[in-house]
């Protein structure tokens, strides 16, 4: 049954539209994604949905009603005490307020709830020879979500975020994973330094990105070991009690007059490089 | 001597307001520069700059005056008949107004209007092993931006734009090229196919990098030798009669679950093989 939601008193409105604040969101553990195919990219990893929302419009578009209409048979035949990842309830409100809910300019009309699972370091299985990405400071949402989603494609085994990055749970950072964030373990850690020893104790090398005097060019190091890889702040690099912990500095070569790379460019190239060793 | 700006219909500012627009800005050849490090860098590079229009905040600072009463200087004692870079004019105008001017939600306070220096594929002066990246309906302006940077990084000779792409000269293009777009040629070409085979007559391997069953990993392709590389539109890849005009296809392994990398991420992953080929 589509629950109806007809005032912007509503508590669920309200809940959904506080979910765009961080600190509600780290309080409530929850999050908001946006549009059809994140919200399948989350069933199907077996994402713990809440609840998902759909606009007035939404309804309108017969391919957009079947989806739903799915949805709304594994809602009703779920049975009473299931885990996630079945919603618990489907609503609708006019275009106006599903609006007010969206962060995306041109809204697909359907969002939903879905609740953060945490996970830590020592969850984490690791094969022979793990590679973890580690962002450190990493500010923008976009590098922070298109970090996630180069992870995934490169096949790394989890993205370490210290406590510095931009919110995983942004709105905008949800996006740039394009559903990336339900595939591979992202670990919030607050103690850059103990989780990066802990991981270097498990023997694994700690490779830093980062443009200084003593670098190596990036595809002069061996990665073909296990190894955490760390991405820095888009203005100021990797900080320094983390290139002090660092096995390796690695660079990427400038060859022409740009300044520098964009730090989700870079990361794709240190990731990539990587695969083509371990490929090779 | 600085210019006030005072009403909205000064022709000035309404020629500023209108470059924002596409057709305009190709009916006037001119586009617009936003911030200080942009304008320094097409300064730098002798790019054309017609006009230079600050806003009243940005006075206010005394670093930024500094930059101006230097700019003023060299307007001042400009020869009458002085070719470019040196701007003929410098304005200034309220902060609302300027606002009005710019596409940056917290605008510096200072933008510029250079004039588009063409170049064409018959003036690239190749080395031995020429090096270029070939922009295929590229339709997003950030990306667009993003692959000038890199290709700029990568040391390539210059970027060719086909038809369908972004413009080059939108003001997040140009943001996103943070420089770049002055540093090595951008070639707008019409036809795509007359463009590449001229550059395949020169000797030129084309390579696209598009994904489908036949495609090498990018790593097993020879890249040492002078090369196109092209870049395809976001959604589709590359188009099929360039695909079918090139010599070599590779595609980007995916170990994980993403279904695709990001077109900038992927392009520049690309790039930087073909650096690690020829540096190795």
């Amino acid at each position: 049954m589509l629950i109806n939601i007809v005032s912007t008193a509503n508590k669920t409105f309200k809940h959904i539209k506080a979910l765009g604040r961080k600190n509600y969101r780290e309080k409530h553990k929850e999050f908001v994604i946006e549009g059809v195919r994140l919200l399948k990219e989350a069933l199907q990893s077996h994402a713990p949905i809440k609840a998902v929302l759909v606009s007035e419009s939404f309804l309108k578009n017969d391919q957009n009603r079947a989806f739903l209409d799915k949805l709304l048979m594994d809602v009703n035949n779920r049975p009473s005490h299931s885990p996630p990842p079945t919603p618990h309830s489907i609503y609708t409100c006019n275009d106006r307020m599903f609006k007010e809910m969206t962060h995306t300019e041109t809204p697909q009309g359907i969002l939903a709830v879905a609740a953060v699972q945490s996970h830590s370091l020592k969850d984490i299985t690791e094969d022979h020879r793990p590679f973890f990405v580690y962002c450190d400071a990493v500010q923008d949402p976009g590098n922070m979500g298109t970090i996630i989603r180069t992870a995934d494609a490169a096949g790394a085994d989890a993205v370490i975020v210290s406590g510095g990055c931009a919110d995983i749970y942004n709105p905008k950072t949800v996006r740039s994973t394009m559903g990336s964030l339900f595939h591979l373990p992202v670990i919030k850690v607050e103690d850059s330094r103990a989780a990066l020893s802990d991981l270097k104790e498990r023997g694994l090398k700690v490779i830093a990105g980062h443009l200084c005097a003593t670098a190596k060019n990036h595809f002069e190091v061996d990665m073909k070991r296990g190894l955490v890889l760390v991405i820095g702040n888009e203005a100021n690099g990797v900080s320094k009690p983390i290139v002090e912990l660092s096995d390796y500095i690695v660079k990427i070569p400038i060859l022409g007059r740009a300044e520098s790379l964009n730090a989700g460019i870079a990361s794709g190239i240190l990731m990539y490089e990587i695969v083509r060793q371990r490929m090779k």
